[in-house]
């Protein structure tokens, strides 16, 4: 869509377009309006606009996340933020809450934009249903798109991931190794992270015929940060019957909600009670004793999945999906 | 600038700026360069042609901050970004470390980004020098710029800011009260902020007699999370014959490294040793005692931040300064 075009359809000259695009005060309200009415109907943005000046690149990358506030999130944006500002990229964030529509229109902003590149932050952007995830296939048939620990099989679209369900799978199992039968695992997300975490416990816990199920499994539907109602929900389970002697955790926070149950109930860790966390965040050391918890190597995901991207923009053949090891660091909450 | 004006600078014809700024092939490079200089030359960007196209607002609002993985400018863009959402603003974040440098080509970012206004998120953005201010000066020539815990005096500039000044001093004399003579302030940051939380602090040591020059006041100079690295500063202190019966530090992590050290000392907490945090974050409960912390109010500074913005976007006349009271929130490390 050029201005040649606008000036056809709209059936006005070439230079009556350029005064309304140029704000020119000489240009009657009907003119204007029959201009404006093909620009909106056609879309030519300032995107087009910039693109036609031969500003191909902004050198400016789109990221997205749901919540800037979550710890593992702000965490990887940093990370992402750091290695573009490196490689002479700016860098625009949205956070977009966890609605599908907001997610949708940020998305949308961010193509308005102008941005070579969108990164999505956190595997929260994935639905289960094929047809909710039309938004991101749609956004990458204009600029590549970056998966931080989700998938999806789409053109243009490049997936970073941590292997969460080998390493929940090995967490469990480590903690069977060290004599517990009756742990509990403990999460509040049914993100596409949040099912391949809960699938690696359960099939370690299957394994050796430990898994319960409606027991084994247990679901926190609360703030992300409230870390005493977290414990108050172990009590209630614990005040319930339900026994447990270990605590997998979906995340580190859950895990301190774990050790603040355990010191409510005089246990002793980890004689008494083991518990594992999840990210191997700055909160492992916050506890006492320091918590054991899984580390998913966030910084070599953001690493790689930035060398991505600058291949991808750079014209290379690059992986679509690429899958790293996360690791059980051990700490004073497991024998 | 409009593109008369430069279709006369570069002297060629209107027709022939609206082929190159489309992109049409059916220009000489020579001519593409002439019309091209001149929009260098004058800054005729897409932000020009959109205000020219009546699109004087995009709904969107440029935030800054220094560091989206410090828990507290987090959870400020957390606030800030649901508060605008909920007021149909899209919002985009440029995260710029702290180089001044890089907090100048991100305010650019943003300005060429057609922002409606721009927020900067912590008090780092503030500097001694006042030519090193000028950059949000120049930024507020063109959209209404607030700042989050900072304050600056230039036209279209608004501040909201914590009184963290009363909040450490009377923090400070609490704990004097409660029998403590020799605490330390333990800091890692001189922003804007920090130098009221230090100053407040040190008014109520000298008040009462109790300030000693190169003693009261401790200096952490290393990575902003790393607890141990705290905490092993304040053992070094205590074996060089430093000795103190109370912590004041001016954020929570600093606080859980003071708990941290306090354990490995075997000191009692409060009765041997006091600790105070800053911020009231989520770290208060991750503490073993839970943390007294001063809550500065954050999402009540959000809230009256982004009304203060739409007031000034609706042409309202709004107060250049707010000042909001802090409070001390006793839990379990202070008598």
């Amino acid at each position: 869509m050029t201005i040649y075009d606008i000036s056809e359809k709209a059936g006005v000259s070439i230079a009556t377009v350029s005064r309304v695009l140029n704000g020119s005060s000489n240009v009657s309200e009907k003119t204007k309006k029959k201009v404006l009415d093909v620009i909106n109907k056609y879309e030519y943005t300032p995107n087009a606009f910039a693109r036609g000046l031969g500003l191909n690149t902004m050198k400016t990358i789109g990221i997205m996340c749901a919540d800037s506030s979550d710890l593992y999130l702000a965490k990887a944006i940093y990370y992402i933020e750091q290695k573009l500002r490196a490689n002479g990229y700016d860098s625009i964030l949205c956070c977009t809450g966890y609605q599908l529509e907001n997610k949708i229109s940020s998305l949308n902003l961010l193509i308005t934009k102008k941005v070579d590149g969108i990164i999505l932050v956190g595997s929260n952007f994935i639905y289960e249903n094929d047809a909710d995830n039309k938004y991101i296939a749609d956004a990458a048939a204009q600029v590549p798109v970056m998966l931080l620990n989700a998938a999806l099989d789409a053109p243009n679209v490049y997936s970073v991931v941590s292997d969460d369900y080998t390493s929940m799978y090995e967490a469990a199992a480590q903690m069977i190794h060290s004599g517990v039968r009756d742990m509990i695992y403990f999460y509040n997300s049914n993100s596409y992270s949040g099912k391949k975490k809960r699938a690696g416990f359960q099939a370690a816990m299957e394994e050796n015929k430990l898994f319960v199920p409606g027991r084994s499994l247990q679901y926190y539907q609360g703030s992300h940060e409230d870390i005493p109602a977290m414990a108050e929900h172990l009590k209630e389970l614990s005040d319930k019957g339900i026994s447990f002697h270990g605590i997998i955790a979906a995340d580190d926070t859950l895990a301190l909600a774990a050790v603040k149950y355990a010191k409510a109930k005089h246990l002793k860790i980890p004689e008494e009670i083991s518990i594992i966390g999840y990210n191997n965040s700055m909160l492992t050391e916050c506890c006492d004793p320091p918590l054991t918890s899984i580390d998913n190597k966030l910084e070599t995901l953001c690493q790689h999945l930035i060398s991505t991207l600058l291949g991808v923009l750079s014209g290379n053949e690059m992986p679509k999906k690429t899958i790293f090891s996360g690791e059980l660091v051990k700490r004073g909450t497991t024998r």
